[in-house]
């Protein structure tokens, strides 16, 4: 299906929850942006579920958040229940003179809800020039290394470099996998790796079930959790938002998101690199010795944009029972 | 041997180069504060290069580079040949008060030599009850994922968040291991593990001499990798550095070293969080469940603390032939 019409459909989703047509476009570009990069899992099936929480007043469907400039390159957001991408996009508007004068600038926002694929901010901060940081929380879905307690977020850190050709966009979650990825292995009944999961009771499993009400590995062992862990602090000590274990409010439709998020621009023309170096080095990187002669060597952000130019050319694949969805709250 | 007299053959080495007595405290400090924490590969180890160095004009026994203020809060730094612990040191200096007045604070550093440990930093800010942030580039020593040539520097990252008791610490190497490990390994002959290393040829290999001429993996697979090349480019576009393919000057005493350095520093209190509520967080997660009943979950910088409290009380165990060396240098 062409990427335009289920645009179409998730803007007057949105619309009939009284979302303005800015927001509701800006929500919509969001999950629609997910899909054409293949990663459905922050695409529109997020959708009802937005619905539910702005029909039971837990997303709001007009606010954009409160910004205080506590000092001249730093500004904290009371997202007021706004539409994560509302509140972050704001966010950026607010720093972007900041960033210019001060060179660097900081947003901590707590009170938001889900802020989707990380990718879509790092790539809006490249497009205006700048070097951007993504950081945002999430329910407790990953143990410790050395422990079995989801006790941490997946925790994602987006990065965006501006190369004056193809930005370089980095967008990772330190969890091992994502819980989306752990649900789609249950509903096909494939049994998942066992690096991936523990069960309720502390054990590895291969079983999805089983992993479902147990805990993600971090990535890269101790340094991924050390990764992961300094996200969770880094946000919790600027947007003063809850940590993991008290977090709600992405996946449910019934308690307020009180996760956080931090957004850093930096504006490389304050530094002495040059943008063009920076293209070079990739396109050496790319074409550098691969050790499989069929798979060259890649840049995070290459997949993602061959996938994307693919997409808007062949449509997106979306199963039935969620197109029926969406077609019917798209009619109120 | 204590520390303190490891401390004096350290300084009194550096002396005899004409390094002044503060920086000849400061670049000592650096190497013992690693030897405490169990990081031999950045403690004394190092001096007999510098000294090299020192004696070659690569590295200037005064210089604490010179910083040129871009942006209210963006500095950049040339670094004159300065020692790397005295250019970090002077540019958080030079941060100080920017954090303090514009809440968040960054210098980009060329022209310094090798920072040794980064988790000095990281303390250093935590120190200041500051959320600090460092990363440097190196030498090419690891390979992108997928490929095999070594086009990358082992691109360290430390973080530090203080926490009211004792300060989150984090400092990782974005490669899988540190090729001073390999050459632990080639010098002791045990074999590596297969996942660690690939030989000149781009072939996967457990033979630690191999390795050497090889090149390192990135940790965490294709999640490492886009870290480490997310530093390599963050710190080239605000330094100006070289990238890591040309980089020399941090294993040798023969070139300037040319990679480059980053430090952002934000000041906590122009956020909304609470240090205490960090404090009780970390708490938690050491008394979650762990994944084995005799090793409780720890957190990134207590290992190193209980290290260096051993090593404070029992003294360092320098090896024979690096104690006879230091003490030579250190009578000139």
């Amino acid at each position: 299906m062409p990427a335009g019409k289920i645009r179409k459909m998730a803007e007057n989703a949105l619309l009939a929850q009284g979302v303005t047509p800015a927001n509701a476009h800006l929500q919509a570009d969001l999950l629609i942006e997910a899909e054409l990069r293949g990663l459905p899992s922050h695409g529109v099936q997020r959708l009802p579920r937005l619905v539910a929480r702005l029909r039971a007043g837990l997303a709001d469907p007009v606010a954009s958040g409160v910004a205080r400039e506590t000092r001249p390159a730093v500004f904290t957001v009371d997202g007021a229940r706004g539409l994560g991408p509302v509140v972050m996009m704001q966010a950026m508007e607010c720093l972007a003179s900041a960033v210019f004068t001060q060179g660097i600038a900081l947003a901590a926002i707590r009170n938001a809800n889900h802020m989707g694929m990380l990718a879509y901010y790092a790539e809006a901060a490249a497009a205006r020039n700048l070097i951007g940081i993504v950081l945002t929380t999430s329910e407790a879905l990953v143990h410790p290394f050395g422990g079995t307690d989801a006790m941490l977020g997946t925790n994602p850190i987006a990065i965006s470099i501006p190369t004056g050709t193809e930005p370089y966009i980095l967008d990772l979650a330190t969890s091992q996998v994502s819980m989306g990825k752990i649900h789609h292995h249950a509903l096909t009944g494939t049994p998942i790796p066992e690096e991936w999961a523990v069960d309720a009771g502390g054990r590895r499993t291969t079983d999805p079930e089983a992993a479902k009400s147990g805990a993600i590995a971090p990535f890269g062992e101790a340094k991924g959790y050390g990764l992961g862990l300094g996200v969770e602090l880094l946000v919790a000590a600027l947007a003063g938002s809850a940590f993991a274990p008290e977090v709600g409010g992405t996946l449910d439709a019934t308690e307020v998101a009180n996760k956080g998020d931090v957004l850093i621009l930096i504006d490389p023309a304050s530094g002495e690199g040059s943008a063009a170096g920076l293209a070079a080095y990739l396109d050496r990187l790319r074409a550098s010795r691969p050790a499989d002669p069929a798979r060259p060597v890649a840049v995070p952000g290459d997949g993602m944009r061959a996938r994307r130019a693919r997409a808007l050319r062949d449509g997106i694949d979306l199963p039935d029972a969620l197109h029926d969805e969406l077609k019917a709250l798209a009619e109120g």
